[in-house]
C-alpha cells in the first residue's frame, strides 16, 4: 500500500516518471513497441478493456482506474479516498487481513492501489497459470474489503505518522499550501492525504461507503498486458468488475483556474527555504498542450539542462535544486516548479526564477533548446514502456486522458510539430510572471508574504 | 550510485530480489523467456558476452562485473570498493561532474554501479541509437574515473552519514557485528561500507589505484539484453573493455567456515532487539545446494507461509518479523536469519527459533511444506525475468555463478527435483542447533552471551 500521496509524493513520483525522464541525442521517429496491436474489447458486461497481447514471459498485468479519487472525498473526511488504497489489500471476502496476505504470497500476486486526486488507481501482476485465482483475490479487494479493525488502525497509524512527517518537511508543507492557496474552496485545495483530524475522523461506514459509491462500473478504465488472449482477457475483466454497480453518482468537480499574484510564507526553523511556484496552466486537450510540454522541458522539466537549472544552479549556485512541471489535472491546468535554497539566498532565487521566466516570455527559447528539448522528450519515450506492467500503465493513462488508441505511435509526432512559433505563443500565454503564486517554507530572507487570500 | 552497501543492505536488496519472491500455487514446467536464444560470443580483442537479442522495444540493456568486490579492500581501507561505485559516475575523461551527469541526461542514459562482497557490478540502459555515446560514457567511467576533490568529499560525507544511522540501527548493528564475528580475520568480516576511520583515510591515490589494480578483463563477466544484434555487441563491448589490462593479480581471498556457537548481545537503548541467527551453509556447487534452497524457503524464506513465521509470530505473536536466508558466498556458504522482536521476548523467540530447528534437523519437514515450497519457488520464477534489464542480470549472475547457459531452462526441474530424502539428509546436515551465531542488539532480556571469541 501506498499512503503518502500528498500532491507532493503524487507529483514526485507519476509527475516524475511521466515527465522527467533524462534527455536523448538523437531522436526516434517511431517506437516499436507500438499500438499497432492493440485490442480494444468489449466483454460480454459491457465493459470497456484494452489488451496488448504478449506471450513471451508468462505473466499478465492488469492496470485500472476508477475516476474520481481523492477528488470524491467528503468535505470533513480528507483523506478517506486515499485511506481506502492502504487497506483494500488488508482483508476481504472471507479472509482477514493476514489471510488474504497470505494468500498474496501464495500466488506470487503483486497486488497495489494507489490515489490520485482525479483517479484511484489499481494493479495487479499475475503468474499466468494463477490467473483465476488472482482474479478472485483482486475482485473480492474492490468488492468486498473488510475494513477490519485491526489493519484499519495499523493503516490510520501509519497515515498519522506520515502526516506528521509531512509537518516537519518544507516542501511538504510548501506543497500542501500551495494547493490549498491555489484552490480554495475547491476539492483540489485539499489534501490528499487528509489532516489529522480528518483521518482520525474516518469510520468502517465511511470506508464502506466510498467503496460502495464509487467504485462503479462506469467510473472504471481498465488495461491488460501480457500472455493472455482476447477471449480469456473478456472473462477476467468480467470475474473481476461485472459484480459492481452499473453506475455512480455524476462527478461534479467544477472546472477551476488556479489563484494567480500571491506569494505566502509558511515559518519553519529550517536553514533552507522551500520555494513552490506556479501559474494557470494548460488543460490536456487544450491545442497548445504539446507546446507547454516541450516549452516546460526547455525550462527546467526535468534533468539538468534547462534554462532555470542553468541561470539559477550553475551560473549562480544559488539553489540545490530547480525543477518545473506541466499538470494536467481533469478539471484544471497547472505550471508548478519548486526550488529548495539557503534561507538566506531565497529572495535573489525567486528573483532570478522571475527574470527568467520574463525573459522567456518576451523572446522564448533558442533553437538549440527547442531542439534540445524535442529529441530529450521523444527520446526517452521508449524508456518508458519498457516492461509489460509500464506498457499496461501507459494505455490506461491514454483512456483517462482521451488520447485516442494511437498514441503511442503518435506521440513524437505531436512532440516533433511544436514549432519556434508556438513555443513563443504559449510563452506569452503562460508566463505572466507578475500572476506568479509562490509558497515559501523555512525562514526566507527578503521574502514578503503579500495579503492574506483568505 | 549506492553506498549503503553494508551486509544488511546487500542482503536486503540483491539476496531479497533473488530469495523472497512471493509464492505460486501453480508450478510452471517451463519458462518461455529461457535460454534457447542466448548467444555465447567472443569479440575480437577475446572478450567473452553473453547476449539475448529482443528487438521490441529500441533499448539495450548490459550488466556487468568485475570480480572481487569489496573483499579486495585493502585491510585499513574498508570501504574503498563501496565508495569506488559512488564515484564512478561523477566525472570522467574530460568530463568534470557536473558535465558527465549532464551528459547521462542528454543521452536518457541511466548508469550505475553496485558494490557486493565478490564483485563489483555496473549496468546501463541506453536507448538504441544513443548506443555509441553510451559506450563512450561507460568505458570514460570504467577506465578514467575522475575522483576530483568535490565530488570525493560530497559522496565521502554521504557515506559518512549512512555510517552514522547505521550506528544507531539495530538491524545494521546486529548484521555487521554478525560478520565480523563469524568471519574473524577474513575479509568476509569486515563492513563493505567500511568504518569512519578508514572511509576518512580514503585518498584520490586509493581510488585509482584500486580501479587500475582491479578493473581487469580477465576479472570481468558481461551480458547484453536488447535492441542489438551479435555484430553490434561484440563492437559494444570492445569498445568498452578492450582498453583495460588484461589481468589483475590473482584473487587471494581463501575458503572460510563461519565460526558457531557463539551468542553476542550489542547493548543498545531500544525498545525492541534485533537478532541475526545463523549456521555454516552450502557453497553453491554443492550438490544438497537445491534441497538447502527449498529447506530454506519452508523453513523462513520470504513470505508469510513458513514454519518459523507460523511457530514464531501466528502462533505465539513473539516477533514482528522472522525470514531466513540462503547465502553462498564465493568463499563461504552462510545460512542467515533475522527476527524483530520486543526486548521482554526475545529469549523466548530465540528458544522458539532453536526448537523449530531442532525439530525439522530430526524429522524434515512435511509433504505439503515440501509441495508448497517447490511450487513456490519454481512458479514466482518468471516474475524475476519481467524486463530486459532483469533478463541481463540473471544472465549475469549466471556467469558469475557458473551455472550453465541453459540455467534458465533447466532451473526449475533442479527445484522439482529435491526428494524428501534430500530435505531430511540436508537438514541433517546444516541445523546443527547448538552451532548457531546469534547476535543480538538491543536490551534483550534473558539473552546470555557466550565468553568473546576476540
Amino acid at each position: 500500500m501506498r499512503c503518502d500521496r500528498s500532491l507532493a509524493a503524487f507529483i514526485r513520483t507519476r509527475l516524475a516518471a511521466v515527465l522527467m525522464m533524462a534527455a536523448a541525442a538523437l531522436s526516434l521517429t517511431s517506437v516499436r513497441a507500438s499500438a499497432d496491436d492493440i485490442q480494444i474489447l468489449t466483454t460480454p458486461a459491457g465493459i470497456e478493456v484494452w489488451l496488448k497481447s504478449e506471450s513471451s514471459i508468462p505473466i499478465v498485468s492488469l492496470e485500472m482506474a476508477f475516476r474520481g479519487g481523492a477528488s470524491l472525498d467528503p468535505e470533513d473526511r480528507e483523506g478517506l479516498a486515499n485511506m481506502i488504497t492502504g487497506l483494500l489489500d488488508e482483508g476481504a471476502g472471507e479472509l482477514e487481513s493476514q489471510a488474504f496476505q497470505e494468500r498474496l504470497d501464495e500466488l506470487s500476486l503483486r497486488m497495489r492501489f494507489d490515489i490520485g486526486r482525479d483517479a484511484l488507481y489499481g494493479s495487479m501482476t499475475s503468474l499466468t497459470p494463477n490467473l483465476d485465482e488472482a482474479a478472485d483475490l483482486f475482485r473480492l479487494a474492490l468488492t468486498e474489503p473488510r475494513f477490519d479493525p485491526e489493519p484499519v488502525e495499523r493503516i490510520r497509524g501509519q497515515i498519522m505518522i506520515g502526516l506528521l512527517q509531512d509537518e516537519e518537511d518544507p516542501h511538504a508543507r510548501a506543497w500542501s499550501t500551495f494547493s490549498s492557496t491555489a484552490f480554495p474552496g475547491h476539492v483540489y485545495g485539499r489534501l490528499v492525504d487528509g489532516t489529522p483530524e480528518t483521518v482520525e475522523a474516518i469510520t468502517k461506514e465511511d470506508l464502506a461507503g466510498f467503496v460502495g459509491e464509487n467504485f462503479t462500473r462506469d467510473r472504471l478504465v481498465v488495461s491488460v498486458v501480457g500472455d493472455i488472449d482476447a477471449e480469456r482477457t473478456m472473462e477476467l475483466i468480467d470475474h473481476i468488475f461485472a459484480g459492481l454497480p452499473a453506475e455512480g453518482a455524476p462527478i461534479a468537480v467544477p472546472d477551476v483556474e488556479p489563484v494567480s499574484g500571491v506569494v505566502d510564507v509558511i515559518a519553519m526553523d529550517v536553514p533552507q527555504s522551500a520555494i513552490v511556484f506556479g501559474l494557470p496552466g494548460l488543460m490536456r486537450d487544450d491545442p497548445d498542450f504539446y507546446a507547454a510540454y516541450v516549452l516546460n522541458k526547455a525550462l527546467g522539466g526535468g534533468g539538468l539542462n534547462t534554462r532555470l537549472f542553468e541561470e539559477v544552479r550553475k551560473e549562480r549556485g544559488l539553489a540545490y535544486s530547480v525543477s518545473t512541471y506541466v499538470y494536467a489535472y481533469d478539471q484544471a491546468g497547472l505550471w508548478l516548479g519548486s526550488a529548495g535554497t539557503q534561507n538566506a539566498r531565497a529572495a535573489e532565487t525567486l528573483e532570478v526564477i522571475r527574470a527568467v521566466l520574463k525573459e522567456v516570455s518576451a523572446n522564448g527559447i533558442t533553437q538549440q533548446e527547442l531542439d534540445d528539448a524535442r529529441d530529450y522528450l521523444t527520446g526517452s519515450f521508449p524508456l518508458r514502456l519498457d516492461s509489460n506492467q509500464a506498457i499496461a500503465g501507459m494505455l490506461l493513462s491514454i483512456q483517462l486522458q482521451d488520447l485516442g488508441v494511437d498514441y503511442i505511435e503518435k506521440r513524437n509526432s505531436y512532440i516533433d510539430a511544436v514549432t519556434p512559433d508556438d513555443i513563443r505563443r504559449v510563452a506569452g500565454r503562460l508566463l505572466h510572471v507578475d500572476d506568479l503564486l509562490v509558497v515559501v517554507a523555512g525562514q526566507p530572507v527578503g521574502i514578503t508574504p503579500t495579503e492574506s487570500v483568505d
